[in-house]
């Protein structure tokens, strides 16, 4: 027996309308970070309802490719995720997911269009050949704990109230009196502080925890998110995981970063590419 | 004054129905690779079709983040696109395209859906911080041409009579007696033969001619693209493109195919990222 953990209860998503295609959810307060709706966190959300729509046609419930595109920025508050069957296949299953919310003036307003291709990631052959390397972090207890953050900082971010991450001090430089390395990284490690096991929704949320490659690269801006795309390439195995994001193109103003997550078992569990925008202070 | 190239007359896209929205094309013999329609090139001609839409309503016609999740196998001959605008903002715009063939049955079938978000790639600033190195390769002269193929690898990709492409002699082992590398790679040179500049569209046809990386890996099976996305960084210089493919991570039978096109002035003009199955020969 299992029993419904904070993270499933936050992205839980419930039917509403008579079509069975449309959800009602909440982003809660409890889960911002830097007083935004994390861009993981909406992912997840979105691909639990997806995933529930492709699931009942099909063996297809677990996310496997997602493309998703911003569009305005989310707030906190009431969502609504409105969903299509694209294509039922016989090894995948693809769908889109829209995330609406009500503006300040009442209109419903999209924030995130999505694209998913789902599958059943247990039917995966166990063959692996990657080349990519395991992220070489110190050990949880010699990295930097987010309690270390100041109270300002913690108050803006409830999100570090559930997560327990723990950052290579090696890319923490931007936030102390050694300054950002200029080399465009942040590594560290994450898991759920109430002991929930990562699943393949826990990688969404967990391909946008850390702090942005643009800190450690000490280029100016507030970064926004505009796509991206998500590989979610095994179900990771249960403990801690190990995250890694670099970008190499800073360029007229955007940068990509690249999100590996690596599990316990040293296997690359999720690959995913962000496109962000670095915003003018100010603007 | 420009006369219409190839490549344009290929891609062209005509406007059907009453809505406006909706266009018609042709997925040409000439264009095939291998007996397939190029992923890239399905892209250009939807990419084309969307920006045409996305132009009217604002400044915003040059492709800068694609997704694109492909469906069913695409077929020469006539093709649809249904076009939809999603937003248009300030700086970016985002519409949804699908590619729309008939099947031997006679029923419509969607081969691909794509999310674009489109900008005017001319505002981009001009300040480039990109750490990323450009590829060095032999110059084109001293890379292996496509000329070189066999008459019935060439008799199946009539794209190459339109492409001067120059391997990277150093990523074609698996073509002679020196056998694959082993590292998932490929590399090279690319330009139209009749002398057309590239610009973003060239860049999305670019991004998918080169041999799979699975070839220079040693993976057996045939590729087949599940998803790209694809970031337009810039409008290319004229000239020619180098081209760098790569993967690090085979499991499971997927791959993930990340490329770099750069142009004449060393400009990072795309990333693309494809998520690759590798189809057990016979399946």
């Amino acid at each position: 027996m299992t029993t419904e953990t904070d993270f499933d209860q936050a992205t839980a998503v419930q039917r509403v309308g008579d079509t069975g295609d449309r959800f009602q959810a909440e982003f809660r307060t409890e889960w911002l970070n830097h007083g935004h709706v994390n861009g993981g966190f909406v992912l997840a959300v979105a691909a639990r309802a997806l995933g529930g729509v492709l699931a009942e046609g099909s063996a297809h419930g677990d996310p496997f490719a997602l493309s998703a595109h911003f569009l305005s920025r989310t707030a906190p508050g009431p969502v609504e995720i409105q969903t299509s069957v694209v294509r039922q296949g016989r090894q995948l299953s693809t769908g889109t997911a829209s995330v609406l919310q009500t503006d300040q003036k009442g209109a419903e307003t999209e924030r995130v269009r999505i694209i998913g291709t789902y599958r059943d990631l247990d039917t995966l052959s166990d063959e692996v050949f990657t080349t990519a390397a395991c992220p070489d972090l110190p050990p949880p207890g010699e990295c930097v704990s987010t309690e270390t953050a100041s109270e300002e900082m913690l108050s803006q971010s409830r999100l570090h109230e559930r997560l327990d991450l723990r950052l290579d001090p090696a890319t923490t430089g931007w936030s102390n009196e050694e300054g950002p390395s200029g080399r465009g990284v942040a590594s560290g490690w994450m898991r759920f502080r109430d002991g929930r096991e990562p699943d393949p929704l826990a990688l969404l949320l967990a391909s946008d925890v850390l702090p942005p490659v643009s800190f450690d690269l000490g280029a100016a801006g507030f970064p926004v998110t505009v796509q991206i795309a998500a590989h979610v390439r095994a179900k990771p195995a249960p403990g801690w995981l190990r995250l890694t994001q670099r970008t190499h193109n800073h360029a007229g103003g955007f940068l990509e970063q690249d999100t590996e997550i690596w599990d316990s078992k040293d296997r690359l569990a999720l690959q995913a590419r962000h496109l962000i925008y670095l915003m003018p202070f100010g603007d």
